[in-house]
């Protein structure tokens, strides 16, 4: 029996399109930010009593696909372990689900960290990256505390995260806005496909990236938050114009939105530096400097309610223990 | 003294982009629907008496760079027939100002109708859309009823509109929501300026013109409203990725945009057939075929009131009589 707490993270430079569906091997790099507020926490137990995995999240029973891949994740590490047991996971999720704040990042690094743990893996944290991936992209990068690369690479082997800067020791911070925590209507996975094979700009996308990917990795060196926030902002428009041009276009945004961005390029008119990003759903998350929280955050309280925002600092890597 | 009027047209495949700014040649070929339900009226006198050039629109004396547009007009007009006296120019505008219900359309278009006429040149119709493009891109196409075509050309003489369908005899029909009708914040001049400039996927966009007018006029040469309402809503979306990925990224929509893109949406999941398009701001004008009125309007009613709603049928083109 192992557990493991990992953090979500949100992406600065999206991952928005695979080349492998069946291994997550994206056509792009990607770096991230994993934040302190939003975890799971997972607890895995191979027991030969029992004839299938028991997946439990926040007390409830998992069923259909979603029980399918984390069965899907525990095969993997049924095969790489010789074990054949089948598993008990205890999963708290201290993350909106499925509303654009990643939780199935921090799910499958949780679930892959206490899975390979309880197995008797003993997996090196590079390790531990490319098997999250194989649950979920994003969870590929929730290994690693602070800010963290996802090198595309070309195969399993090669396709897994690095820490850029585990200890974050500059004051960038994010305040996310819930701006609908229902379940949204077209997954992530979906969508990057959907963008894939049917926006006519998504052949540009490797290369907004490219470019993003080198000034996000300088402005980080200099400690540029304004210039961080930037490029986040640009690149989240850049991956939501892919969802748009699609064929059918659709979007994450709902009017909640597009009242938050409005906020935040208000803000910034007004002097106090804020940016935005959004990953696949409704939700804004706001960066900016630590000394403008006050700015930001009352201002964002008086449209949205201090109940739906959720002020979070970088966040550690993955912690796994034996119970 | 002559007088014009002209209806405004909205594009069901977009003009987003010039090849040449002074000219306005655009980078593309693009098609508009004229419609009935908005137009401007108006009357050019010229008059050896005045000084300077005096233009009202709705009663209100324009000024600054809108004033300036005019006079840029009439100065061809005067060049070409030789007049040198200044104009006082009157007109009345059907159509909410710069709210993306282009106004500019119909204004040019009946300005250059007026002015020619009142300067006693005998313009063809396709000279009129050529003059008219000088003032503004769309007005190219409102010199035409119905359906109708811009050729981008590559300079003044090859840079005009053509009729498609000027008497559409089969049921497309349009509401116009209007969400908001004060002043946008960023014209339709700047904004493509910057898609053409600043986004990475514009590059791709006259591939994205190029097929879906090939598609548009095979539909409406079938009378295929859903598939000409499925172009119309995929291509109007494909233009505003490009201002979504400019740097900085932007976007017309406001929270009403979406909130309306949605019921659209909702509807044809419903089985009620109905499209969207929007131009250079917040409004959102839904395409459907006339047997279908009632279920569209009953429905935008219900969120946006019947106050914000116009329906509006193929227009006429451009009327010009001297007085």
């Amino acid at each position: 029996m192992a557990t493991a707490k990992a953090h979500t993270n949100i992406a600065l430079v999206k991952y928005w399109g695979k080349k492998d569906q069946e291994l997550i091997i994206p056509q792009t790099d990607s770096l991230s930010l994993t934040l302190d507020e939003f975890y799971t926490t997972t607890r895995v137990n191979f027991d030969q009593e029992l004839t299938a995995d028991q997946v439990m999240i926040n007390g409830q029973q998992l069923a259909g696909p979603a029980a399918a891949k984390v069965t899907h994740l525990l095969d993997i590490v049924r095969q790489r372990s010789g074990l054949s047991a089948r598993a008990r996971v205890d999963s708290q999720n201290h993350v909106p689900t499925a509303a654009g704040l990643a939780s199935s990042a921090s799910a499958f690094a949780a679930l892959a960290g206490a899975a390979s743990r309880a197995a008797g893996l003993q997996l090196s944290r590079r390790e531990l990256s490319r098997l999250a991936r194989r649950g979920s992209g994003s969870a590929t990068r929730s290994i690693y505390g602070g800010l963290v690369e996802w090198q595309a690479g070309h195969d399993d082997q090669t396709s897994y995260a690095l820490p850029i800067m585990e200890q974050v020791d500059f004051g960038i911070e994010m305040i996310a806005i819930l701006v609908d925590t229902h379940k949204k209507k077209v997954s992530s996975r979906f969508g990057m496909q959907q963008s894939v094979s049917t926006s006519p700009y998504y052949r540009v996308w490797p290369e907004v990236v490219a470019r993003d990917m080198a000034a996000v990795k300088k402005a980080i060196a200099a400690q540029d938050i304004d210039q961080i926030g930037a490029i986040a902002e640009e690149n989240a428009l850049r991956m939501h114009a892919l969802t748009l041009s699609a064929d059918p276009g659709f979007t994450y945004f709902d009017s909640d939105t597009i009242t938050a961005m409005t906020i935040v390029r208000e803000l910034r008119e007004n002097g106090v530096n804020c940016y935005f990003t959004m990953d696949a759903g409704p939700n804004v998350k706001v960066i900016y400097d630590q000394v403008n929280r006050k700015a930001v955050y009352s201002t964002l309280a008086a449209q949205f309610g201090t109940d739906r925002l959720v002020v979070a600092k970088p966040g550690p890597g993955i912690e796994i223990w034996n119970d």
